[in-house]
């Protein structure tokens, strides 16, 4: 069998990505009690919020407030996406210490999600990562649509590797490869890993980020471990979607990551019990069961 | 990266497996008709009901009309459950040409699915495949909760592989490890196969029968494929469950089982779309939208 990593970074991306999909809009002090909750469970990074344009993510408008009103605990990590430096400046008043930028490695995803061409976002993205790093802050790409997009099919990955080398040559320190609609196959997986492998682009700065549209989030996040990928991002109890791409289902669910890596010998620091606890919590304010099959089943089984 | 099968067998278990466990009894000929429609999508086995007594499964009281209302497709099996000698005589008299027997590794689910102890099972099995192997049928047998009870917790693998050196010693000529409440680990896994193929029960003799409640089933049977197997269960449309288990959610669904095959480049005569079709379709009949995400998702997005 091949080699997997003995510690996996698991970086939730639950109150952003998650939440910026959900119909409901969560009242602000709970977004703040998930975020404590969540970085109460031994996650390390928290993904918080989005200093977005409130009126474009009505769901995060409120970023400035939980950034303001969230406990930070020693050693969790809070990123929030910038688009721009607009966004930098108002998350930098509030505190923030790590940032992200989103591009796309596809033109028809960036006009409907940034309202540009490839190129000039990542021409947006520039200052914004230059800017952060001269102020100490981390600095974190995410690239969506790495793998299939719904208006373009399948993606040649030859414009992901020069996305990611953008991002990386810009100062990124850690690139986020997004299968945004959750159909990604482990050949296109594997192919893209190593065809940036190939470029200079090693699995040390790279995360994984799968929706589970097709149920294949899991099979590609193991394939990724076996190439030497250690941060994968997810999202409790299995949040999320896309509000640009309908056929687009949740993230693939942190709680369901955590049960494959602490089954396969794989340390996260994340106790489980107290992650499903705060989904179980979390669906109850949003009124309807977790999307989670882990999460709802959890309950009805014996856990000693 | 570790090998692959270049083929894999896909042994589609909805109309039995599947259906059993549905609230809605589907009329005769609908039954026939999936499994008519499912044949045509090149799968080359199809379960198609089960032999055991109507009252206890209501669902599937109509087996050996449904035996006698298909039409069987040249190259395509279609096996049978069959829990006693009366049951297969019940199924020879339908022309049926494979049956398989269904064993639980723990005495809490051989009492609560078959009413007696697992030794009691096993002693119950013998003459039916014995008669069977004599009549020159094909015989699988089924081990359910493999790795985790529901009632028990974690199963010692030691129990598994005497239960299943049973079946392989009274003839079974293939025998189907079930995760049936969904929940292993990738180290159970690989840890029953290791044991198994140290007691000289290799690869070639097994199948695998992951459900999906913990989202676990298409890693697990990634680990399954880098071990040596290569006939996977799975569920048109992922249909499923469990009646006695009820933290038991649905089979691996069959398409997002053929979608990561053909993704990583392994062959398995499937028609996707055939197959995605069959299922939009059967959830129709059944009045609610289909267990399996990418059934739901497939429609929206643009396959070429």
């Amino acid at each position: 069998m091949p080699t997997l990593p003995k510690v996996v970074h698991v970086y939730e991306v639950g109150p952003r990505d998650g939440l910026q999909n959900e119909p409901t809009i969560l009242a602000t002090d709970l977004k703040v009690e998930l975020i404590n909750r969540l970085s109460a469970t031994g996650l390390a990074t928290v993904e918080a919020s989005s200093f977005v344009r409130p009126d474009l993510v009505p769901q995060l408008a409120d970023a400035a407030e939980v950034m303001s009103g969230i406990t930070r605990a020693p050693g969790v990590r809070y990123p929030v996406l910038v688009p721009n430096v607009r966004g930098l400046e108002r998350a930098t008043e509030c505190g923030v210490t790590d940032v992200a930028v989103f591009a796309s490695a596809t033109e028809s995803f960036a006009q409907r999600n940034l309202g540009c061409s490839v190129r000039e976002s990542l021409a947006m993205f520039a200052p914004v990562v230059e800017q952060a790093r001269a102020s100490q802050l981390g600095v974190r790409g995410y690239v969506s649509m790495c793998f299939r997009d719904p208006w373009e099919g399948d993606v040649d990955p030859r414009k992901v590797v020069d996305v990611v080398g953008a991002l990386a040559e810009q100062g990124c320190e850690q690139i986020s490869l997004g299968d945004t609609i959750g159909a990604a196959t482990g050949e296109q997986v594997t192919t893209l890993l190593a065809m940036l492998s190939d470029a200079g682009v090693g699995p040390d700065l790279l995360a994984m980020h799968f929706h589970d549209t097709y149920g294949q989030a899991l099979a590609n996040t193991l394939l990724s471990l076996e190439f030497g990928i250690t941060t994968i991002d997810a999202s409790a109890g299995g949040l999320g979607g896309c509000p640009f791409a309908k056929s687009a289902t949740g993230n693939l669910a942190t709680e369901e990551l955590v049960w494959m890596l602490h089954g396969l010998g794989i340390e996260t620091g994340v106790d489980l019990p107290a992650l499903v606890a705060t989904s179980l919590w979390l669906a109850g304010e949003l009124g309807r069961p977790s999307p989670s099959a882990l999460v709802r089943a959890w309950p009805m089984e014996n856990h000693e």
